[in-house]
């Protein structure tokens, strides 16, 4: 399998750097660094992984080359607990921080934030290609991009493209989502060859063993997957552990019922059998499992609202207490938890959601999916939902799962992939602009510079989509010429009101 | 000039109708029925005139039919005060309630909303082509798309066809920004076509008679050019009246300096000649004029924050303040008025934007430019911004300026247009929801029913973009059969939560 120039082209004007804190020159902890011409450089937080560094030689049969240890002390949170200060704690201060002074992002805050439960860091003993990162209020917002083929469509070549091009355009974690065949040599393609933390969802795989039928679903087949995914190096599990048989009923009246496929799934299980849910009543168990790996646990939101009707109703708000209690019981076993959240809410109810489960859940990371803020937009949910998961990063939110214009309506293709995670990570960043985050202003500040001093290059070159941003630009005024102007296509020269500005404060006057 | 069939032709499975209020068929307001494969119908607000009504024959160099009378009993704001429920009025109330009996959008509420100047209703009384609609906090969220050639680039046929364009996409009203050559025969080929309320921005207009030179302008020549788009039917006019001479040296350490045109022009008069700004010095006279036509004025905010760093400053907030000073100067000539806003605002500061201009204009109607939640994204600046238009309407802001993908790059071309009005109707609908609009919620609900029921056809025909989500799903399963099938290539037939449901609840089976 062969990975093409497209997914490892360097971004423009940039190039790969490894940040290493004082008096620790092993670790090598990337980032990107993009020349102004103006002299200045300006360096970013890197998700692209080796893919756009070119002096590793990379095939991607044989996976990236590991860079972490294999030997195993206990889980991040059982480190931190007891006062260590972890190899990836160390990455994680020194990346979020990029080498400014102006941050407060220790190591020890680091150290102390997983000790509490208030961010977890994905990271299994068995993924050693991983470049290790941290999800956690108190951080850069994070976004996740849903991979995976279903039955229907998409090959295992292309979930692997998929998974470079997506760390390219800004994922910080994917998940595996593969519901068809190939489930095992699909994982294991993306696992071996990515530097993001992989997500699952084991009840699938499950599923396609008990021969796609819920009612032969069972505890000893879903117990065998979870070890078989951990031992391959999946670093957390989506678990509907919360979605208790009583709840059922609670979704009878909704306009759209259970719209998460593990939640529709164990609910099945649940009627078909007429018993509690295992995955609750063997939730130590499994957390046994996990903490012999530092799987970190989703704890998954089956009955999230499907649509702006169910938002915030008796369902949904009784699995969220639920899986409040469920946190501290992960924890007791120092294993790490994320709570996932909708889904589907209208503008007004969105900050009740994050701080139910702020205060249900102890602060344990809150993971959303979107919210949609309104459901008559198919084919453009990733805005309908940038919207809703601004909002709720800003009010707390830790990481947010990408929706791309294909949801509701088909898989995702690789521009999909793009524009979902252009989407989220204008969601993200709007988000850590308003919760004050030390380093967010930097990059819009450069950017609006380069913008009122015609540095159209640099314009380009500092924006999210460096080359969507010049395509655009030169659809009207292609001729390299006009990227000296003092005026684009937009106003044309004598209406353009940043050259007007030039003669108001002479003294502020270009060079 | 021909409009193409692509501009003429219908929404899939709707049909233009046309509601009269009870006893008076003389009133003919359009709205747009889909009809449902379950054999019910929808009803929606519909922008697109009669483009879409196969029953006009149409000529755009004759002009659309006149349909208002051009009989004037001064402004609708005189009329209001006066306790008289105009044409206009009677028409907006079935417009904004589409016969349902859930509406409190009563003849009545208009016309007090509009005598106390909480809604404006643009409609120059020259412009009888015009369909009327409102504007204002208590009504649904409007939409205006910017039109208009630049000298570099763009034709007059082309213009005409974005404003149709932009009518069949969900614009309220155009605002028609030419500042190229040809700018009274654009003006006036949009005008005689358009169903929508047109604003301009007469100081560009006025630029090009001063010779380019912002130091030519004058009173005498800014008010023949209000004079002449005011007999030529603008139904508002951008004035930007509150940038006073004091305020220039507060935009002097500013990022981005002064990004308005208009702001931008009037700022280098001030200094040119030593003196007050001439839209202010002159306001009265100003008024005067307007109200022989009910032209409304829209008060513009020259020193609006062009980057994030920027937003909410001494020099946005000072102009902010003599706007809400002239507001009433306006009323007391029975003008009605809007009030311009940002721009480029982080959504924790996007609140205060509206509370002020509530308090301190006297909830005049607030019309904003998105506001941009982060610079970093050029290229996806509809998606920066539709995340601020839904939290500033949310937070009461009447209508939303659309910004294209284009933005700070190029100017738009056609799908451009649809990319921003699909970006801001999501934004307009996500805050009518959050506001708890009466109607807002039907379509919502409509359209996730259809999708719960896998009514794959509905779910298409009441999307806002049919065209773009039918053709998103049939990327992956083009069959007819598909359209009934109960899953999509998403997550596949073995795994569609949708599908899943129908076992839980079996009472609720479908047929």
């Amino acid at each position: 399998m062969s990975i093409s120039d497209e997914l490892r082209s360097a971004y423009p004007h940039s190039r790969k750097i490894y940040l290493s804190p004082d008096g620790n020159s092993q670790l090598r902890v990337p980032a990107r660094e993009i020349s102004l011409s103006n002299g200045r450089t300006f360096v970013d937080y890197d998700t692209s992984g080796p893919a756009t560094d070119h002096e590793i030689s990379w095939n991607a049969e044989e996976g990236l080359m590991p860079t972490r240890s294999t030997k195993f002390f206990g889980t991040q949170m059982k480190q931190a607990r007891a006062g260590v200060i972890t190899r990836e704690m160390e990455y994680i201060a020194t990346r979020e921080s990029l080498n400014r002074s102006e941050s407060t992002i220790t190591a020890e805050f680091v150290r102390s934030e997983v000790a509490r439960g208030r961010a977890v860091i994905p990271a299994n003993i068995r993924h050693p290609e991983l470049e290790p990162m941290i999800i956690g209020r108190g951080f850069r917002v994070k976004v996740n991009a849903n991979l995976g083929n279903s039955a229907v469509t998409s090959s295992l070549d292309e979930e692997v493209h998929k998974m470079i091009w997506a760390a390219r355009w800004g994922a910080d974690t994917v998940m595996d989502l593969s519901t068809g065949k190939d489930i095992f040599r699909t994982r294991e393609a993306i696992l071996r060859n990515s530097p993001l933390p992989v997500g699952t969802v084991p009840i699938y795989e499950a599923l396609e063993r008990a021969g796609g039928r819920p009612e032969n679903l069972s505890w000893e087949l879903y117990r065998d997957v979870i070890i078989e995914q951990a031992e391959q190096g999946v670093d957390y599990f989506t678990i509907h552990a919360g979605l208790l048989r009583s709840y059922i009923p609670l979704t009878k009246r909704r306009v759209t019922g259970i719209v998460s496929r593990g939640g529709a799934l164990m609910a099945q299980w649940c009627v078909a059998h007429n018993q509690e849910n295992f995955l609750y009543t063997r939730f130590a168990e499994i957390c046994e499992i996990l903490a012999k790996y530092d799987v970190t646990i989703s704890l998954g939101d089956g009955l999230r609202p499907g649509s702006i009707a169910d938002a915030n109703d008796a369902a949904q708000f009784a699995e969220l207490k639920t899986l409040g209690e469920l946190t501290p019981l992960a924890w007791n076993q120092d294993v790490q938890v994320m709570i996932e959240g909708p889904g589907h809410v209208p503008l007004h109810l969105i900050a009740e959601n994050a701080e139910l489960e702020a205060r249900q859940c102890f602060e344990a990371p809150f993971y959303t999916l979107g919210p949609l803020t309104t459901d008559i937009a198919p084919g453009y949910d990733h805005i309908t939902s940038a919207i809703g998961a601004a909002m709720i990063a800003w009010n707390g939110a830790a990481m947010l799962c990408y929706v791309t214009p294909k949801e509701h309506l088909g898989l995702p293709n690789r521009e999909d992939v793009r524009q979902g995670l252009m989407a989220y990570r204008i969601a993200a960043h709007a988000a850590d602009l308003a919760k004050g985050h030390p380093l967010a202003h930097f990059r819009d500040r450069a950017l609006s510079e380069a913008r009122f001093e015609f540095r159209w290059e640099d314009q380009f070159n500092l924006a999210l989509d460096p080359e969507t941003a010049r395509r655009y630009h030169d659809e009207t005024l292609p001729a390299d010429g006009a990227k000296g102007a003092h005026f684009c296509s937009m106003c044309g020269p004598k209406f353009c009101s940043m050259n007007l500005n030039h003669g108001l404060h002479a003294e502020r006057e270009l060079q």
